[in-house]
C-alpha cells in the first residue's frame, strides 16, 4: 500500500507549534499538521459559568471555527448563516472536554479559560491539530496566570495531544490528510495524556463496521503518534 | 462494590421494545432501558438531500429531542429557545451515523429515512436506548418499503445496538442509569453490529484519563451487553 | 348525515386520562381523545416572571409541541427549524390563558407552574385534549404543592375542560377527529368551567361565515360534552 | 356605571377610514378607532404559496406590527429582537383568517394579497381596528385587480368588520379603549359579515369565567357595533 | 440638464415637520421630504447600557425600519424574517451616531433617549429625512426632560440636519428623490450642525469614482440645503 | 504634538502584503498595517445572486469577521451568538461596495467573487487594511480567472486602497493605530482609486463636529497615504 501523501503508514506530517502567534491572548499558538493550520488562543477570565458559581472550581471551554475559504470550496460563514453547524458544535465540545481532563479545575479557582480554535487552512485532521495546539496555548495561559498570581500553582496536570488514525485500503495509517481521510473506511480520533492514559476515543465506521483487531492496530499507531506529539509540545514549551 | 441500582456489574436494566407504538410512522418503537423511555419513529420519504442527488444512493438521518420535563428538573424547550443545544446536536449526529452503517445505501435507492428519537422519560443512557430502539423502527420502515415495492430487497445489512459502560468506584459496569452515570469516572458509549464489529466508540474521561486495561474491561462488558440487546431486537422483530 | 367516525353527532370519542404517566413531573397525565394522544406535565418552580415580581401572585404558563411524526406526514422539528410556528404559539397561549382562569393566582403565591403539552399522536382536537389533560396534571401538581407545604390551601378554583364542535355537512357535531375536522365548514373550540361558565370561545368560519343559530346549536353540544369531560376528570382524580 | 371614556355602553369611538393613505400599495387605509391608529395596506402579487400551487385558488395573508413607541412605554422592536412575539403571531393569524372568509378564493385566481397592519398609535382595540381597516384596503386592492384585468369579477363576497366587547364593572360595553380594556373582566373580539353571520369569535375570561347570559349581552352589543362599522366602510368606499 | 422632478439643481423638495404626531412619545415628529414620510419618535428612559454604567453620562441610540409596503414593491417584514438587513443596520447606526454628536452626553446624565425612525412612505432620502426629523423629536424629548426636572439644563448642543447630494448626468443635484437616486452616479449623505461643522460625511461612488472637484461641488450644495433645513427645524420648534 | 506611536503625523505604519498566504483561494493575501493583521481571500464562483440573473453582469460581495481574541479582551464569537453585529455588517458592506467600484462588472460576466476579510490581530484600522489587502487578493483572483479563460480580459479597472485619518489633539494624523484611534476626536476612512478619484468617504465626528478646514487637511493626508499604499500594492503584484 502506498499512501497518497507518500508517508509511511506510521508517519506523522510535519508538525509545527508556533507560540505567541498573536499578541493579545494569554496563550496563542499556530499549530500546523502539514498543510492544516489552526490558530489556537487561550483567554483567561475571572468568574465561571452560572452552573459552577460558588463551587470553588474553574472551567475550560472551547469554540471552533473555520475561515470560509480555509477549504477547497468556500463554505458559508457561520456568523452570516446565524448558527453553528452540527460538525462545529461536535468538535468544540470535544476540544473543551479534552482540555478539562488535562487541568485540575480546583487548582484553577473560579476562573474560566476560553479556548478558540480557528482553522485558517484545512487539509484533514483539524480537530486533532486544534487539541494538540490548544494544549500548548492553555499551558502558556496557565503559566501567565501563575506569574500574575491568579493561581498559586500550575493547574495543568498533564499535556494532552490528539491524532487521527484510519484504515486506508484496509491498512491502518497515522495522521490522515484530507485526501486520505476522504477515502478512508474508518476515522478515529484519539486524545491521550502523556502517561498513555486515554482522554477521548471517537471511532466511526464510515460505511462498514470494523473489527476489534483493526481497532487494536489503529489504537497502537495512535499511541505512538501521541508520544511524538507530546515530545514536540514539550520542545515548544521549553 | 455495590451498584446504586443493585444490579450486577454486567447486568442490563429491563429492556422493552414495543413496536407499532404510534400509528402514522412507517416504523414506530417505544424503547425502555429501565426507566429511560424513548419514542423512536422512522419516516420514509422519496428523494435525498441535495448533496446526494443523482448518485443513486439513499440517506438515513436522525433528530433527537427531550420533552422538557423528561428530566428531574424542567429543561428549556429547544423549540422555544430557538436552537438545539450542543448535546442534542452531538447525539443526533451519532444516531444518524450509526444507523447509516447498518444500511446498504445503494440498495435503499434515492430515498431518505428520517429517524426521530424523542425522550419522554430520562434516567441515563438515552442515546444508547435511542440507537437500539431506532434500529428496530428502521427495520420496520425498511420492511414496509419492501411491501410497498419501493425497494427490491431489504437494505438492512445488520442490526446494530448500543450500550453504555463506565467505571463506577473503579469497577467497570454495564448500562449505567442516571445515578450511576452522575458518579462515574468514565462514560463510554459503544455501538456494534450483530457480528461484533464496531460501528462507533465514544469514550470520555470525565475528569481523569483512563488506562488501556480499563478500556479493555469496559469494552468486553459492552460486547456482552450488545449480544443480549441484539437478541432482544430479533425477538421483538420476530 | 353519517359521521366518518360512525359516532352519533353528540358523542365524544373514547376518552382516557392516565395519571402519573412519567415520573419526574409534579403532575403528569397521558390524555387520549380517541387516537389523539398528548402527554401533559405540570412543573412547579418557585418564583415568577419579571413582570409579576413582588406582586404576591403566581403564574401558570404553557408550552405545546408535536413530535415530528405525530402526524400523517412528518412535520419539520421546530427545534431544528429554530422557531415555533404560528399555530404552536397560538395554541400554547390558549392553553396558558385557559388554565390561569382555573386557578386563584393569589393563593398560588409567587410560584410558577409550567404546563408542557406534547402530542405523540395526532388525530384532530389536540388543543382540546391538551387543555383537558393539562388541567388534571395541574390539579396533581397543586396537590403536591399542598403536601409540600408550598401553598396553604388548594389554589384550584374549578376544573376546566375543552372540546371542539363543528358543522359537518351542515350538522353540528361534537369532538371532531382529523377526518371530520378536515371537512368541516366551521371549527370551534370551547373551554368551560365545571359550573358551565365560559373560559374561552374560539370559533372560526373556515370559508363561509356561520349563523347565530348554528353557533347556538354548536355551543349547546359543547356544553354537554364538557359536562362529560369534567365527570371523567373527577373520576380520574378520585 | 360610568365608562372611563364617558361613552355610552353601546357607543363606538369616533371611527375614521382614510383611503389612499400611502401611494405605493394597491390598497392603503389609515383606520382610526378613537386614538388607535393603524395603517393597513393590501399588496397584490401573482402566484400563491407552495401548498396551493396548481389548485386554481388565491390566498390572503396578513402581517401585523406595532411601532415601538405606539404604546405608553416603548416596546422592543421585533425586528431587532429577531422574532415576532406570541401576541403578534396570534393577531396576524386572526386578521388573515378573517379576511379569507370575506373573499371567494377561486375567483381570486392564483394571486396573493398580503395585508400589512402597522399600529402607529395604540389605545386599545388594535386588532379590531386592523381588521375593519384592512377590509377596506382589501376592497380597494381587489378593485384595482379588476381594473387591471387580473380578475374577471370582484372576488369580495362581503365586507367584514370587527369590534371588541367586554364586561366593565359587570356591565357589557362596546369598543373598549386601553383604559377600559385594562380593567375589563372579559375581552371578546368578534368579526362579522354584513349579513350578520359570524366570521370569528374569540372570547377570553381574563380571570373569572363568564356566563352564557353575559356572553349573549356582549354578543348583542357587538352585532350592533358591526352594523355601524359596515355602514362606515360602505360610506368610505362610496 | 433637466431633473426628473423638475426641480432646480439646488432645490430641496417640500419639507414638512409635524410635531406631536403621536401621543405617547416624549418627542414625536412626522417628517416629509416630498413624498418620503418618516415617523420619528424619541423615548426617554432612565439608565444607560451596561458599558456606560457609572460613568455619569447618557446615551442616544436609534432604530430604523420601513413598513413593508412603504416601497414600490412589498419588502419582506424584517420582524418576520427574524433579522434586520444590512442596510437597516447601517442606517440606524448612522442616525444614532449623528444625534449623539448633537447632545452633551454629560448634561444628559445617566439617561437614554431611543430614537425610532419608521418610514411609512419611501421616495428616496429616507435616512436624511429621518435624521432631520429625529433631531426635532429629540429636541422635544429633551425639552420634556427639562420640564420634568430630569436634567437641569438643555443637553442639546446644536441642531443637526441631513441631506443627500448626488451627480445626476454629471451635474451635482440636491436632495434626490427615488427616481433621481436610482440613476445617479454618486450618492452622498451629509450631516451638519447649525454652525456648518461636519457631523458625518458618507459618499459612495455607485460605479465610477468621483473627483475632488465633483466632491467639492456636491459638498457646497449640501451646505446650502442644510442651512435651509436648520431654518425649517427652528421654525417648527418655535 | 507627539503621536503615541512615535510616528510622524503623515507616516503610515509598516505595511506588508503577503500573497498566496493560504492555498485554496483564488486570491489569498495576509495584509499587515503595523500590528493589525487581516487574512483576505477572494473566491470565484460561477453565477450571480438572484437580483442580477440574466443581466450579463458579475458581482463582488464581501464578508468580514474578527477572531474572538484578535482584540485586547475576548469578544463573543458571532457564529455562537447567532448574528453578526452592526459594526461587522457596516464594514462588510463598505468593503463590498468599494471593491465593486474597482471592477468592470460587465467584463466579469455572470460570475461572483466573494471577499472574506478575517482579522487575526486587531490594532486599529482593520477596515482600511482589509480593503487594501482585499484588492490585491481580488487582483490575483481575476488574474486566475483570465488564466482559466473564465473572462476574456482583466475586469480590474483600477487598484483601490484605503486609509484612516483622524484628528489627534487637534492635529490631523495618518493611519491611526488602536491607541490613537481611541483618543481621536474624528475618525475618517477614505477609499481611493489610483488616479486619485474618490471611491468612499466616511467621516464621523466622535463627539464634536469638525470644520471644513480640518476635513481638507485630513483629506490631503489620506490622498498622500493612498498613493503610497497603491505603490506597495503594485510592488506586491509585480
Amino acid at each position: 500500500m502506498q499512501r497518497p501523501s507518500g508517508r509511511n503508514f506510521d508517519q506523522l506530517r510535519d508538525i509545527r507549534l508556533t507560540r505567541h502567534y498573536t499578541k493579545h491572548a494569554e496563550g496563542s499558538v499556530l499549530v500546523e499538521f502539514g498543510e492544516t493550520r489552526v490558530i489556537c488562543t487561550a483567554s483567561v477570565d475571572s468568574g465561571v459559568p452560572r452552573f459552577l458559581r460558588g463551587e470553588g472550581r474553574g472551567w475550560i471551554t472551547a469554540e471552533y471555527g473555520m475561515l470560509p475559504r480555509s477549504t477547497g470550496s468556500r463554505m458559508n460563514r457561520e456568523a452570516a448563516r446565524g448558527k453553528q453547524g452540527g460538525r462545529t458544535v461536535e468538535i468544540q465540545r470535544l476540544i473543551g472536554r479534552s482540555l478539562r481532563a488535562a487541568v485540575d479545575l480546583e487548582a484553577l479557582g473560579e476562573n474560566t479559560v476560553t479556548i478558540d480554535c480557528d482553522v485558517i487552512q484545512a487539509d484533514g485532521g483539524t480537530r486533532t491539530a486544534a487539541i494538540t495546539g490548544a494544549c500548548v496555548a492553555l499551558a502558556d495561559a496557565l503559566g501567565q496566570m501563575q506569574r500574575d498570581k491568579l493561581v498559586p500553582a500550575d493547574p495543568l496536570k498533564t499535556l494532552i495531544a490528539s491524532v487521527s488514525v484510519g484504515l486506508y485500503e484496509g491498512q491502518p495509517v497515522l495522521d490522515l490528510d484530507y485526501l486520505e481521510d476522504s477515502n478512508a473506511q474508518t476515522d478515529m480520533n484519539i486524545v491521550m495524556a502523556e502517561n498513555g492514559a486515554i482522554v477521548e476515543i471517537q471511532g466511526t465506521a464510515e460505511a462498514d463496521p470494523f473489527s476489534e483487531a483493526e481497532f487494536a492496530a489503529m489504537f497502537g499507531l495512535a499511541k505512538q503518534g501521541i508520544v511524538e506529539l507530546n515530545r514536540l509540545q514539550r520542545e515548544a514549551l521549553a
